[in-house]
């Protein structure tokens, strides 16, 4: 039974609640005991006899030997072994050992095992956690192993620990990171989009942004121990505050939650003593309280609820979708409305008129922005609306007669950069601006339209500054590198940011400031940047970087999607990522440096990146071969 | 004139020698000074006059100006062009300068040298050495121009320095390593093959170690500053023995030397006085010392002057070839014949006969030698010659008739895992090594063949051990990356190792040895490596491993390819390279950590391979996907 049914991709995905069992040979029991007086959603249990040992199986009697698995595959439907079991792969397994014969034994049964559960078209197998450091020999064979599955997913199971760095604690020396040790496994296995993590959460928790760079990596489960409760005033579990926030963390990333272990809070003696306590399971009152805290989570503020495909593009939505972003236009109508008043004094307010052009007008609602701004202002306005779409021009049309706006609005049906104008005009307003700010030619478009701009005239907006900060998102790079081309590693996406780590904060990369009537000025840009990651965060991979945009309309009023200053509930742009062909490893003591540049050819217009330390990169979109904006 | 026609693919490039001259814009008399009176092969000279800079040029009169070009391209012929010009970029740009304009100069400048070179034909042009320890945006641009390069070279000039480390000295704080800086330079280019060194020699060397990494990069050029020659007794200049000794390695890797500088030995106040001055050129003698240093280098041994294009099938060559091995038949027969008197004592040499099998004989080399031993030994040898190649037989058929060894050699056409032996066998001899010894599947055939061996019978070789080295091979990897797949970087290569740093010296791998009765016997193997690179190398790239083996064939006659114990004048083996899909940068203090595996399937036998440490690599040849042998 899910854990509740609270709304977002996500959270879907994590309201399904797991129990850790032993080893049974009777399946069907197993389930009914678990599922069905239990309440949880699937079991993660072994599928073969944990004494079992391919060494010590006598003789050549192989051919006719039958594996000790838990029962055939006949006691459950298909269906059921792969919605109610998750297989647990046998914990003795050590692939590293020193000792052969167990590093073969573990090889042979690790095989045998994922056959089987293929077999019984299991959805996941869980693989225990690599003993001791060294890992190669055991990611050897399951990157073997991943190269024949199709639909099965293997979760390796990697306890959440992180040393302070300081400690002298004995215990710590061997596994000081457990990040470390998933990070060495998946790159042996490349990757694989198969290979995820379950992870072990212990009563201790590492400290909050170490914990922060696993959201970007891909954990499918959470596994709670008993051990890790709190007891309440009642002599029920519950969860510490900063387990309640992790839990909370894992729900939004789509993670679920396993609870593992013996009961250790003994509800029987309490008051509800006088029920039937041979109907209830003994971890329920633990799954209550994982419902409970699915269940009061918030409710997902509204944008968050949008479904947006990963790599589509924004673009291409109708106009409407945009017009409908009330909070983008009221700052433009604020913007308008401080330009106005310092343009014209009160005094001079009923005979001086403003000329204002909406160069990129649309179906209009910059042009109705402003015209509420003057008539907030009290100031007379008079405004041309310069759209190239011709379709939209005919919107623009009906809009103006509907509006009664004749007398005021000039339609111009032309692409700004061959207009004429008539007049010079005193403010030129646009929204030409791209989730990166200049990613769509917005620079090259006001530096032809400022030919028709007064000297003293007014731009709004009168700059913007684009802002990269570094990322962990493997499931953005695994979408990625599915293409299998170095093109979609050289492009920059404008997509949703779920399941991303930020690993430090935002940083400016370019400002183009409007109007610009320097004779020396040019659109190209270059920026070097320093990362540093917060000293307590642990080793990271970067997959890329997400970049944002900040834009002045006009003096304090601002309009922008950078995290720490972004313009509340406004949904016109969606970050946009920029991916790098090979991930970074960075650790807090060495800076991540990159670069970037704006380049601009005769026709186009294109980003190159690189990373320079602490290992250089290749350069990315080297002449803009894989990304570009044509002129 | 070259320096000398001594012999080698690699001598044969190096023997030209340029000069490294100023600016003229009369390029005929330039050539004719430096080349015909000279004696000089090219010049290394300014294509462009270095007071030009873009935004010094007045106006908008860029359509009409004509670049400050030394000369029209029309002042030489293109073949002079190209054959006696190498251009040098001018050595003020700056393009990772703070100055915006200067960096844009640059860039500008850089493009339009680059533009004129290609018309010109050149061959080359030198780039000049970075300013400072950063050089992201003079890479990203020299990325953007090698990608429209198809014939031009570009040589980036790196001084040949390395601090010692520990070394206060103020001055080297700011360059500790030049080998970094080509590294990122490199790297951020992607190892395009276009790009190589030329290596500035200074007065002072960093130390042998440090050096030896050059010899598997690509440098094109070592260019010598007069400064750095001594005086010799007779005031003429010379080098110092460690300058010698760099030399004759640039000149064994196909790096050519160019003079520069102004004249620092005064050699027309010696002896020769009488002589016309006007017609010496002021840096002859430097340039006849090099000639002189290029004559006086030892001949290559026979086997280093054998052409072996890289990366071809060996096996596919004629038996022909390696029968005229004799090296190696004579370390077989030394075996035998040390096998025979441990079977037989003297005493009863006339009365025993041994039997022994050659199990693949070919067309009789073996056969031949095990023949000698017993001749040689006295003993009584009973010989049973196995070969599955039909037209081998044919051959041996011949020549055992030839010979009139009737009575002791019986020729078994046959497949020696089907074949059912008469009788069993004292001794086993067979040569099945491959380059990493178990790589051609003598472990399997020998497994098969002791089927006919006594149980206390003798296999010849009685085992063999394979040794892999990290190795910096630039060259090597353009040529698997020119292939722009995976499978190529997948594949281990036979190859002669020419243009390689050996980074560290060699380990054992795999150890196989014969007979082996035992059950539980299996012929997977893993092995997990540390290497340490020397304290005072400082950091390189392993683009992958050389490997290499060694056999013992019995008791203390061995033969093999390791390098510290290879035995001599033999030519049957090159050695083997593993690639890496991504060079892994190393240093002296992070241990270099790899991973060798030995797998057999139920129709193949291949090789995986990783790096754990310091960064872990992806598997490589998973499942065998791109590199096996057949069962």
């Amino acid at each position: 039974m899910p854990l509740g049914e609270r709304g977002g991709w996500e959270r879907s995905e994590s309201r399904y609640c797991g129990v850790e069992t032993d080893f049974s040979d009777d399946v069907p029991s197993l389930l009914s005991f678990h599922i069905s007086t239990g309440g949880f959603d699937y079991v993660l249990a072994p599928l073969m006899n944990p004494s079992y040992r391919p060494s010590l199986v006598e003789g050549n009697g192989l051919d006719t030997q039958v594996l000790p698995f838990s029962g055939s595959d006949l006691v459950l439907a298909p269906s059921q072994w792969s919605s109610h079991v998750v297989g647990k792969i046998s914990s003795w397994i050590d692939l590293d050992s020193e000792d052969e014969v167990l590093r073969m034994d573990s090889e042979t049964t690790l095989k045998q095992e994922v056959a089987w559960a293929t077999h019984l078209s299991l959805q996941a197998c869980l693989l225990p956690t690599p003993k001791g450091t060294s890992c190669a020999n055991y990611a050897r064979c399951v990157n073997q192993i991943l190269q024949g599955l199709t639909n099965l997913q293997l979760w390796l199971r990697i306890p959440l620990v992180k040393s302070d760095g300081d400690s002298m604690d004995a215990t710590s020396e061997d596994l000081n990171d457990s990040w470390e040790l998933w990070n060495s496994f998946r790159l042996l296995c490349e990757h694989d989009s198969k290979l995820s993590v379950a992870l072990d959460v212990m009563s201790t928790l590492p400290s909050e942004t170490s914990l922060g760079r696993w959201m970007g990596e891909s954990v499918r489960a959470a596994i709670i121990s008993t051990d890790s409760f709190l007891t309440n005033a009642r002599g029920y579990p519950c969860l510490s505050k900063r387990h309640q926030k992790l839990l909370a963390g894992f729900f939004d990333h789509a993670v679920q939650v396993v609870v593992s272990g013996k009961p250790v809070h003994n509800i029987t003696k309490a008051s509800d003593s006088n029920t039937d306590d041979t109907q209830r399971h003994p971890l329920r009152s633990y799954l209550d309280y994982v419902a409970y805290l699915f269940q009061k989570m918030e409710a997902l503020p509204e944008q968050e609820r949008i479904e947006v495909p990963l790599m589509d593009n924004l673009e291409a939505q109708t106009y409407e979708t945009f017009e409908r972003d009330s909070v983008k236009y009221i700052q433009y109508q604020r913007a308008v409305a401080k330009a106005l008043v310092d343009r014209v004094p009160d005094e001079k307010a009923s005979e001086l008129t403003t000329v204002l052009m909406v160069v990129g007008a649309g179906r209009g609602p910059l042009v109705r922005a402003s015209l509420q701004a003057a008539e907030e202002t009290d100031r007379k306005l008079k405004v041309y609306a310069v759209e190239k779409n011709p379709n939209a021009v005919v919107t623009l049309h009906n809009l103006v007669k509907l509006e009664g706006w004749e007398d005021i609005v000039t339609i111009i049906s032309c692409d700004m950069r061959f207009w004429s104008a008539p007049e010079k005009a005193d403010i030129l307003v646009s929204e030409l601006l791209g989730s990166f700010g200049d990613n769509e030619l917005s620079p090259e478009c006001l530096d032809g339209a400022q030919r028709f701009l007064k000297t003293d005239g007014i731009s709004i907006p009168s700059s913007y500054t684009s802002f990269i900060q570094p990322v962990t998102a493997s499931k953005l790079y695994n979408d990625i590198k599915a293409h299998k081309d170095l093109a979609h590693f050289e492009t920059a996406y404008v997509v949703k940011l779920h399941s991303v780590a930020k690993l430090a904060p935002s940083q400016s990369v370019f400002t183009f400031t409007h109007p610009n009537f320097s004779t020396k000025a040019n659109n190209q840009r270059y920026k070097k940047l320093r990362f540093n990651l917060p000293s307590d965060a642990g080793s990271a991979l970067v997959h890329g970087f997400a970049g944002y945009f900040d834009s002045v309309l006009y003096k304090d009023v601002h309009l922008g999607i950078e995290p720490t200053t972004a313009t509340p509930n406004m949904f016109s742009w969606f970050p946009i990522f920029f991916p790098l062909r090979k991930p970074v490893e960075v650790h807090p003591d060495s800076p991540l440096e990159v670069h970037f540049w704006r380049c601009c050819g005769s026709s186009k217009v294109w980003y190159e990146w690189s990373v320079s330390s602490p290992t250089p990169s290749p350069m990315h979109n080297t002449n803009g071969r894989s990304y570009w904006v044509g002129l």
